[in-house]
């Protein structure tokens, strides 16, 4: 497969997006045991990374019930990778009750606990906490995923391909951008940004084109620079995401699409 | 779903591809008997509409035989709708023992039978003979579709525009372009020139990315302004065709995408 997408290096690791996309699965537990069941359920179905969305978790507030979780995920996780992501609002999170100088102390406590591989950080927030989230990922030794959603639009190729080079520029380790759709162009112009951004960069990229029109771009973006695809385990967490069964039919459908008899 | 593809009028009847492209399964059977089992194998799986390719029939040249054979078609089709193509050695097709005159009589004759609801003829053709199509077909009620193939390379987005575009002048019912993508952005180009086409032009469009990179097209088309895609039942007569059961399972899985539980 013709693919321009770059592996990550979580901890030493390199995750290879070679032939497939890295498949990564949400946990949206609200709690511990809802965790639990959830990785009971996700686990089987082998995922090659784990986003734990900290915005589901009820009990945000109080840091050693986070930790326990983290403790938690980690250890029902094995070897698979585990990122952490805090989903503001605006880009499509749960509500929290902690302002963004809380999320970030808690953001650093996890990184500081050895129990998550990634952190997801948003390019949206004020560069003095971007800042602090960068020396604190990197003196821990977890990559830092700098992202940028937007759920109702998508931004002209060149406005996609600023936002994943501010990205690097920022010192992120990778570089996510994810945009809604309103039209089927919207979807070839995400892709075509992929390409040139997976030529221009040297971090690997996680792009997709979110909802039903996008969805397309979950099975075939590893061609267009895109070295993860989400889908979900237990459920989905974003428009558009399949659950990884149906998101391993599809690329094993299009898979089987190479050998020509016709002129056999 | 959106979607700009039209539906395509046969002997009255509308094949619409509102939800789901119409799925064209190819017919290579050599020989009467060859035919006769393919089509055992490939009508239980239900193709909306046939592609009887009458270049790897081995008895071209005997018009008896060749009568008998879409006879036979038609007989066993039942209610499906065949497509009559001849394809040229140029533009993909199998070596035949007949100039392009006779092949145009040949065509002919078959528009006259009853037989066959539709005949696809290239463009690339000399134009007294593309006119002749038109004439017969037309007599005859079948409905003429103009091709444009590159099994080496992607034209450009403004290219195969104007391709679609002359179908159209021709005066042809369907315009169908297939190309070969060489890189991943060559896959959007096609996509983004069906979208173009669909809005300037009046009559419906089948258009494909081809080979491993391409069969996403194969998926997707119908979004793009393409209402058919070509699928194999015994045996793909074009690179990156997949088989009817991987295409629906693509399809499919890409079906399961709308839900969105994210904040429920």
């Amino acid at each position: 497969m013709t693919t321009s997408a770059k592996p990550i290096e979580v901890r030493g690791r390199r995750l290879s997006a070679q032939d497939h996309p890295i498949v990564c699965t949400p946990l949206t537990g609200r709690s511990l045991n809802a965790l639990r069941a959830e990785l009971a359920t996700i686990i089987p179905k082998a995922p090659d990374l784990l986003e734990w969305r900290l915005d589901f978790f009820n009990d945000i507030a109080d840091t050693g019930l986070v930790l326990a979780a983290a403790a938690l995920v980690r250890d029902l996780a094995g070897s698979v990778p585990v990122i952490l992501t805090r989903r503001s609002i605006q880009e499509g999170g749960e509500p929290i009750p902690l302002d963004e100088n809380q999320v970030v102390e808690l953001l650093a406590v996890l990184c500081a606990s050895g129990h998550i591989d990634l952190v997801d950080y948003e390019l949206c927030q004020p560069q003095q906490h971007r800042r602090r989230m960068r020396a604190v990922s990197q003196a821990h030794g977890v990559a830092l995923i700098a992202s940028y959603h937007d759920f109702h639009r998508t931004p002209s190729t060149a406005a996609m391909l600023d936002i994943l080079v501010r990205a690097e520029r920022d010192g992120a380790d990778v570089a996510k951008l994810a945009v809604m759709p309103q039209v089927p162009g919207d979807v070839l112009h995400l892709l075509e940004a992929g390409l040139l951004a997976s030529t221009v960069l040297r971090i690997p990229l996680i792009t997709m084109s979110m909802g039903a029109l996008g969805a397309i771009s979950r099975v075939c973006g590893v061609r267009y620079g895109s070295s993860v695809t989400f889908a979900a385990g237990a459920r989905a967490s974003a428009p558009g995401q399949m659950s990884i069964e149906a998101l391993r039919a599809a690329m094993a459908a299009l898979d089987g699409a190479r050998p020509f008899l016709g002129h056999g």
